[in-house]
Formats: C-alpha cells, sequence, structure tokens
C-alpha cells in the first residue's frame, strides 16, 4: 500500500528516505517501548519498589518479545493507544508472579511520548550529520565555482552580477544557523516522559527522582523532572526546526530551478530528468522536489501548532494529530537533505 | 514500514481504511496507468493514428504486465516521475514492430492525472455511500432518541434545554449538504487528461474529439476537451470537500465528547476506549479521533490552495506537493466516514 | 494605525481594495446589524407578536441611531460580541414602551451572521464583476497577441513552442469556471440566520415561519428554514471560493513573472516597479503581488477549516476564529481582482 | 475601516492589543526608517563615504519631515515598496548639494528590514514583560488556590484527583521556557539589514564593516556582518515563537474553558461575558479568545514557513507575505498576553 509517498514502491527513491524512516516503523517502536518497560523495571527494583526478580523477567520477556499485530492493532482501534494491548502482552509474558510489575507506575503516554524522543534522537543525529554534509559540498562547490561571475536577481529581474560565492553563501549560512539551533531543539524534544496516571509520579514514591533519573540515563533521554504530558511545546519546537531546515534548502532549490532555466543558464544540473514526451529536455528533479518538501513541511507545521491547544491533562485528539504529522515532518526533512547533498554534488556554474 | 499512520501495523486499525486506502495502493495506480495506456491505444488505433494491430499488442502487453518495480523506482527518483520508465517497460512488453506506438502523442502528467481520475471517482463513490450511511444512522439515532432532552450549551457553558433531535440535525444536515455538492465536485475532479507535451493535443492530429472522446468512455472519466496540466482547481475543489466533510465530523465528534464528559453525561457510548492506567475510564476514542481527523484534514488542505500556484505549463513542485497530500486527505475522509457509522451506532443519549 | 495592510497608509493600495474593504468596516457592520433588527421588528409585528406601534419606535430610532462606540468597544470585550451592548443602547434610543420588542426571539449570533451575510452577498457581485473583467482582458489580449510564439516550459524548462493563446486560455478557464461555481457558493453563504438563544426559533412562536421569510426578504438573504449557527460549512466553502479565485490569479501572476524575466523576455508589462538602488530595472510588482495573495488566502484558508470544528449550539472560540480570517481574504480576493484587471490590460506578449 | 480585528472599532479590545500595535503603524515604520538614513548617513561621514556636512543636512530632514502620504501611497502601488517614493521625498527635504548623499549605498530591503527589527526588537520587550506577569500571575494563583483538589482529566474524562497546583504548573512551566527561548528569538530577529542592491555592501568601500558596525549601535540592533536579504530563517524564527506563546496561553484557556463549564465548576471566572438572549450566563469569554488567538497563529506561521521559499537575491512575492503576517502575529501575541494577565487574576479554583 502507499497512501505515503513515504513508503510508495517508488515514489519513496524521490520523496523517501530509507534510513530517517526506519525510525518511523512499527517494530522500532515497539523495541523503544520495550526498552522503557524494561529501564522502568530496573530502576523501580533498584528502589525497592517492585521485587529484584521482577527485573530479569522483564528483561528475558523484552527480549524474547513476539508480538501479536492483530490484537496490537485491535487494542489500539478500542483504545487509541497501543499500550493497554502492548502492556498485556508483555504482562503474559512475563507471567507470575511478576506480570504485574510491569509498567508498574507509568502510563500510556509515558511510554509512546519516551519511544519517540528516543528514535527522534537518533534521526535527529542522522539529519545533523548530513546538514553538515550538504555545508560541505557548499564548500566544495564555492572552492571551485566560487569566483564564476553570475547574476544577481531582484523581484526576478536581473539586478547586478555578482559572484557565485555570494549566492552559495546565502544557501549555507541558514544551515550553520540551524545546526547550531539544534542543540536547543534536542534540549526540550528528547525527554524521557514518566508522570504516571495524571503526571503526578504518585506511584513511584518517594524515590521517584532516582527512578527517573536511572531510567532516563538507560534510555539515553534527558530528564525533565516533570512529564510533560500535555505541555507540547518541545515537539512543536521540533517541528518548526525541521520546516525550517526544509524551507532553507526549498530556498536553495527554488534559486537552482531557476538559474538552470534554459533561458538563464546559468546552473547546469549533471544529471537531470528525463521527459515521456519531450526526450531533449533535463529537468532539475532534485531542486524541484527541495521546493516541494519546504512547502510540504510549512504545511504540516501548522497542525503541529494547532496541536498545542492540547486539552487537559492529556488529550486524546490533539496528541494523536501529532502522530500524523511529526513523522512525516522527519522523513520529509530527511528526504530533502539527501536530496540536497546528491544535488549540491552534481551541480556546476557556468561561466560565460 | 509506518511513516504514515494510515499504513502502520497497528495505528491503522485507529486512523485508516482499508478500503479506500487500496485504490492508492501503487498496484491500483499501474493498472490504472496501464488501462490508460491500452484505451489510448484502441482509440487512436480508432482515428487511424496508429495500426490496428497495434491494438491487441498493446492490450495484450498491458493484461500479462509485470512491472519490475525497482527500475520504476529509480526511474521515477531520477525523472520525478514513473511514466518514462513505465514506457519503457511496456514498450519492451508490446515488443516490435509496435512498440513505439504505446503513449503516442500522451505526456507523463495525461497518465498520471487520469489514473488519479479513475481511483478517485471509484473511492468518492465509496464515501458518499458511507456519508448516507452516517444520515441514516443519525435517522435512526433521532428515531430513538431525538425526544430526549438535553442542554444546549453556548460558549461552553449550559444555555436552555432543547430536544437531542435539535442536536442530531445539526450534525445531520451539514451532511446532505456535502452529498448534494459531491456531483459538482466531480464534475471538475473526474477528467481525463489527454493534452500531449503541452497540453495542445497535437500529435492527436484532426481527429483529436474522437480519440479523446473515446478514451473518457472507455476509462469512465468525463472529457473536459482541454487537458488541466496547469490548472489545478479540480483537485483542489475536491480537496475543500474532503475538509468540509472531516470538519463536519469532527464538530459532531467535539459535541459528542463534550455531551459524554463524566460531569455532563448526556451521551453514553456504548463501547469506549481503556486506559493502561486507569482501567475504571472509558474513553470516547472514536468521537476524538473525528476531530482529529478533521484538524488533519484542515492542515492539509491549505497545501492544496498552494499548489495553485502551478508554475507555466507543468510544475515539478506544486504537482508533486498534490501527491504528498491527497492521497492522505481521502483516507482520512474515508477513515472518519468508518469510524462516525460506528460511533452514531453506538451511542445514546441519556435521559435524565 | 496600520497593522493590516489592507487598512496601511501606504501599503494598502497595493494590497488592499478601498472597495470590497468598506463591507467590512464598523459601520458598515453596524448599519446592516441595525437593518436586521428593524426587519425583524417588521415581520413580529406583522405576525402580531409584538405590537405594530413598535414597528415605527424601532424604525425611527434605526434610522437616527447614534453609537457610544466606546460603550460598543467594552461591551464587546467583556461579552465577546458587540451584540448585547448594541441592543442596550438601541432599546434605549427605542424607549418605552417599546424598547423590550427589540431584538426578541433572536440571538447575537443571528445579528452578526447575517449582517455579515447581507455585506458578503454585495462583496460577492463585485467580485463576480471583477472576474468577468479580468476574462474580458484576457480575450482582448488573446485577440490581440494569441497568435505570437512563445515557448511552453515544463518542469520549468524550454519544452515547445505553443501560441500564446493556448497560455492565456489556461489562465481563463478556471476564472469562468469560478463564476460557475459561486451561485452555489451564495446558496450556502448568503443566509438568514433567525434561530434565537439555542438555534430552536422558540419565542417566534407558529408564525415562525412567515417571521423568517419576511425577514429574508426584507433582508434580500436566503432563508434556510433552520438556523446554522454551528453549522458553518457556508463560511467554508466561501472561504475556498474566495481562495481558488487568488490562487488561480496567483498562477497567472506567476507566469507572467516568469515569462517577463530578463533572460526570457516573452511578456512585457508596460509599467512596472521601479527601484530605490537599481533604476535600470522595471519591476513586476503587479504580477508578484497575486503570488503573495494566493499564498496568502491558501495559508488563512486553513483556518477556516480548523473553525467548523465549532463546540456546541454556538463556539466563542471557533466562531471568533472567522471573524479574524473571511474578512482579510475577501480583502485579499477583491485586491487580486483589481491587480489583475490592470496587468492583464498592461501587458503584451513579444514576437521574436 | 475594519477589515482587521486588530484596528477596529469594537472588536480591537476583544481581540487586540494597542500598545503592541502601535510598533506597526505606519508613522512608527516611518520613524524608523528615517532613523535608518539618518544613522547611514553619519556612519558613511564618519568613514569619509559621504561629506561630513551632509549629515545635519539629513539629520535636520529627518527631524522635521514630513511625508506626503498620498504619493508615498502611489509609490509604494508602483514600486511594491515605499522606498523608492520615500528616498525621494527625503532627498527633497534635505536638498541640494547633499540630496544624493541620502540613501547612499543601501536599498530598499535594508531600510524595510532595518525598520522591521528596531520596531520588534521594543515589541518584544513588551511581550517578555507580560509574559513574566502571566507567571506571576500564575504563581500568586498557585499560593492562593494550589491546594484546592482538582479532578485530572485525560482524554476528556475524569481521571483521578490533583492539587491544582498541578495544573498551574502545566500551564506555567511552557511560559518559563518561552522567555528563555527568547534571546535566542532575538539573536536572528533583531539585525541590522545593510547589504546594499544585491547584498554585496559594494559601494560602502573598504569600511564597511566600521559603518555597518556604527549604523547597528546607533539603531540598537546587532550587526549580523552579511544582510540576510534571501535568508529569511530570523523572521520565521520569530513567528514560530510568537505562535508557541499563543499556543501555550490557549491550551491554558482551553483548560479553563473546560474547568468553568457549568457541569465542572472546578473554576470560577470572576467577571465573564453577557449573552443578549440569556441573561443567566457568565461566559468565559478570554479564555475562548485565548483559543482562538491560539488558532490563529497556529494558522499564520504556515505562511511564515511558505515564505522561507524565497526567490533569488531578494522576492517580490515572499517578502510581501511576510509584510501580511508577521505583523498580526505579534498583536495576536500580544493580545493573548494582555488576555492572560487579566484572566489569571480573575479566576479561582472552587473546593468542593
Amino acid at each position: 500500500m502507499s497512501v505515503s509517498v513515504f513508503e510508495h514502491p517508488f515514489l519513496s527513491g524521490l520523496l523517501g528516505d530509507e534510513e530517517v524512516a526506519a525510525f518511523f516503523s512499527a517494530e522500532a517502536d515497539l523495541k523503544a517501548m520495550l526498552a522503557f518497560e524494561g529501564a522502568l523495571a530496573a530502576a523501580e527494583a533498584e528502589a525497592g519498589l517492585i521485587p529484584e526478580a521482577a527485573v530479569s523477567a522483564v528483561a528475558e520477556a523484552v527480549a524474547s518479545f513476539q508480538p501479536d499485530w492483530a490484537k496490537l492493532r485491535d487494542g489500539t482501534t478500542r483504545d487509541g493507544v497501543v499500550v493497554p494491548e502492548l502492556v498485556r502482552q508483555l504482562r503474559a509474558a512475563v507471567g507470575e508472579p511478576h506480570a504485574r510489575h510491569v509498567h508498574f507506575g507509568a502510563t500510556s503516554q509515558d511510554v509512546i511520548d519516551t519511544s519517540l524522543a528516543i528514535r527522534m534522537g537518533r534521526a535527529l543525529d542522522i539529519l545533523e550529520r548530513r546538514i553538515d554534509e550538504v555545508i560541505d559540498a557548499l564548500d566544495a562547490l564555492n572552492a571551485r565555482d566560487g569566483k564564476i561571475e553570475v547574476m544577481a536577481h531582484t523581484r526576478m529581474q536581473a539586478a547586478l552580477p555578482v559572484a557565485a560565492s555570494r549566492k552559495i553563501l546565502s544557501w549555507r549560512q541558514p544551515l550553520v544557523r540551524h545546526v547550531d539551533g539544534l542543540s536547543e531543539v534536542f534540549w526540550d524534544a528528547d525527554l524521557l516522559s514518566l508522570g504516571g496516571a495524571v503526571g503526578t509520579q504518585d506511584l513511584l514514591g518517594e524515590r521517584k527522582d532516582a527512578i527517573r533519573r536511572k531510567v532516563a540515563q538507560d534510555l539515553k533521554v534527558r530528564d525533565p523532572i516533570l512529564a510533560r504530558h500535555s505541555e507540547r511545546d518541545g515537539v512543536v519546537v521540533l517541528a518548526d526546526w525541521l520546516s525550517l531546515v526544509t524551507g532553507s534548502l526549498g530556498k536553495m532549490g527554488q534559486d537552482m530551478v531557476l538559474a538552470a532555466q534554459s533561458e538563464v543558464g546559468e546552473i547546469k544540473i549533471k544529471s537531470g530528468g528525463g521527459s515521456s514526451a519531450m526526450p531533449h529536455k533535463v529537468n532539475p528533479v532534485g531542486a524541484e522536489i527541495l521546493v516541494t518538501l519546504a512547502r510540504f513541511n510549512a504545511t504540516l507545521v501548522s497542525g503541529m501548532h494547532q496541536s498545542l491547544v492540547h486539552e487537559n491533562e492529556r488529550s486524546g485528539s490533539a496528541w494523536t494529530l501529532e502522530w500524523m504529522l511529526l513523522p512525516q515532518m522527519v522523513v520529509a526533512a530527511g528526504a530533502a537533505l539527501r536530496t540536497a547533498v546528491d544535488l549540491v554534488g552534481n551541480i556546476a556554474f557556468v561561466s560565460k
């Protein structure tokens, strides 16, 4: 099936990103959710909240867990979240006497939000590395072609000649700022969620701080002390950043498309796309796609901001909306960066 | 993989729609594209543009076509559209001497837009039938519970009591209007595209009108005479309609969520969702999801309107953006209708 | 003050539309709201609901009404709607014994929504007339320049030459469809609202149908029988239409910008904009602005769709959001049409 | 006139913010633009680029400048920017022999973007101060009512009781983060623009660094070295921040609306709005408006991200779109904060 271009048999090569999309597979999600349950049990045992023996029972069940996918799907359809059914299956796998020690003191949102944070952290690492690759490619382009004179255009009219390096720099500098901004994005997005039913950590008892710290450490996410079940600014800041990245690449793509026009010819794209009706054409496909992905994320980011209006202690409506939008935005950013790395390595400014 | 909730192993039961999503599989797309190529050859032969013998050669190749998916993907990545590579494979399947008669006078956009129109027409049939089911379910609800007195709320405060039937009617009437509006939506969305390279139908010769009419008839789509390669209002009107449908259902869902609040209790949802931390809860999952899907389509519709700014005779950027948004909007509408049918059948107003 | 470009001392000439904006002045709103109260009193007296003598008392007060603007503002800030304070002032103007017959059986939303419908109807007449002017201007352009050969461009690359008439037609045809679609838009937007407190018309008694019909007739709006306080599809369909109009003009503007590029020179814009730093430039300002206005309405239309999720019998939040968006969309459409009429009359295709 | 709610005779009390809107008056814009021209002349004279005598001539003309508003409007309509006509008027005011030293080496975008930065800096100071006031008000609320037990709600169902302080904290903490994030927003938004015609600062000569530094210092903005004519991430990051602020307040408003429902009654709003048809009601107007403003900015932020796709060295289309959106977003944030300060001071949690 292929409603989504990101997982489509023939469109995903153009618009998708396998490496980044892998973090959003149900398998990757399950693995991270199970890791959460394992780490929680370990931390709770250390704090004396559940028996030591439960830890290895949970760890073994996690390691060998075989989900019943059909039941996970049915459970999600009924409950709106996968967790109640997942916990049921995991408890069955753990068996007695430790079944009831699984998921103790946690709530569905803890599991789901932490799983996202774990995977997002890894995805952001890849995006950051790729931004650096685009910057490097732009530096190489500048080193080779930077002194070529091109026409600057303002308001879509020829203005005055400038060195290509000025243009390249205007593509490069926003990317540098996006890399700089990433650590702040990370700070509020890559978080443990461990609040329990209504965010008060009640069942974690006196040693809740130690428990949270240990779970966070195990899962390599940050402990924000208070779970942010209903405070969604962290994921929105992340969405903003993703759309800034695709937007800056979209600007670069738009410029390349314009410079590569038949009548302008200031940029040559070495390998362009072919046409079914006009074999003579070389289409600037990669550059066009950067514009597409920019406008895609600029569209979706609005829904993420809408989801800030999150009712009460947990909103079924607003939270679910995030699930529909954020993974797509991450993969779109991945696809744009992948495309940009390739494109910048494949263009040349033309001396006249 | 499961970036998209619509094709996700466990989220798709909650947010997806198998029946509608099936029209957006790559297989369904391929089948419709091949049907286009077959119908085109038949019509062109009838008009004397290509040899009669080519028709059965193409028909046979179409009937037994086995795509090389990997090459379709590579071709799409290179060309931005699947058609050049698909035509290459189809021509190879047809073989000499008729290979060159495949796709004669058409362009990639003709194939892709017509394939969408064919499948969209069928998807809309399903959506229309389901709206009728929701209306029927609301009528049944009204027949049973319409006389129960409930509190009307304005500005989120209790106002005055009204009969439940007034509330039910306010959910029903917009749906009736959406059904009424569908034929107009259909008129400009369910179209043949047959314009050739730059929309002028040049290669179709003197008998181009007859050719178009026959192709349209074969494929059960309307012939708009001029291909609308760069006039995208038809698909945007369709997107608007989809978001109106989800919006009206979202309003109903929101009302149900509010009426089902523990403190209000004017609606009882027979089968609600469970919680991993609070077994006593019955969550109004279906109603919440209607709100989510409404806000999702309200977000995506913006990008469809952005794509109206379609450069020149064909825009790689703006057209591709449609592919990323429209299928999701259709499936979201399908999912909302599916959910609504179920939900309306499962609620009861409560007499006090 | 000039937060809004539409009412800005120097930006409004570029981006605004005085004629259309006039319908959205507070004065025009007040006048229409008072007309509603006058028509309501007349109809209610005819139906025997209030004394005949009240009609002339209300009519006189309406005719000579001098609002206390400061109190209207304070009242709106407190109540979220202007109507309670307006009715207070109008009742004071009417005086005893008829003060209490003012606004009988109506609610704030009846007054505000009907006032919008009255003014919208007139604004749409202007927009429709202007679309016809753009179509006429395109026909004149076609008659003069239609045979000039220009290059068709697909995916931003020169494709094949076509007659300018093909390009002109692709700008013209969507406008024809928008004119055709307007009557349907009108049908569900140009409506009387008369539902009373919770939409049930309770206080209007047995003769409510006659009352509604007469009020609608007086105010030249359609009577939908049931007030659509919480069914907002009518205004959303209108917003969609406005964004389709600006989108189609934005596509034309984008094409003109591209054809007018220094390196392309296929279109000459007779009077373009100047630059503060580069006196040699002639900027395609009008054409650029068409793109801007298209993207503006494509942005705002999303919020209109969000406002479909209208809670219960009247939502303070969602309804108010409409007020922030819809007037701007109408004026943007007006500005785009005004700009397009001027622009099409000022361009020439260039023979090579 | 009153297309915009922010400048509307009776809606602006509800939805506007006079203090913040003042920065977006044409007068304030003009004053900042003139300050730019004055500071530029002073710095260029110090660098020996223009005669010392020009400085006082320009300073005097700036101090006593009387704009011809009608011509500014005509010029903007023609040129797409006010600057060419403004410079013409200012040069006339300066007179010979120094007229030509006005605006030397600068371009329209330098003047306009710097004027925005100057005013935005001041507006952000106000917004920051108000966020602190909301935080203080929440702290006071917490000190008084924090121990009252309220029901936590997840998925719109009663979950478990919590102390009001937990709820208050979930409103407070995002605001603290927004204040923390402001300095980074400031860093890339509060910038001098001084690039000249195509962003290369060519006419500023050898001493361009000194000139820029001095102009920036005079105008109290940061010198980013390279003008960011076509790099728009700074203003988009600002727009994101504005929408985060309104979004977080919208979440608080939504919670208050829900808690103040007649059937819930966990929050009492001391002064609510009245109804024209139902005098018994007390409507949570301020809280509803917070939701409205959140959804408004969540809508507009999408267009700001679209404007990142800024063509070449300066885009007439994308840049102008910013002017239509950003001022509204700032005033909406101002209005939301003003409303929130008032609202938090007017609510009380109710002990049961």
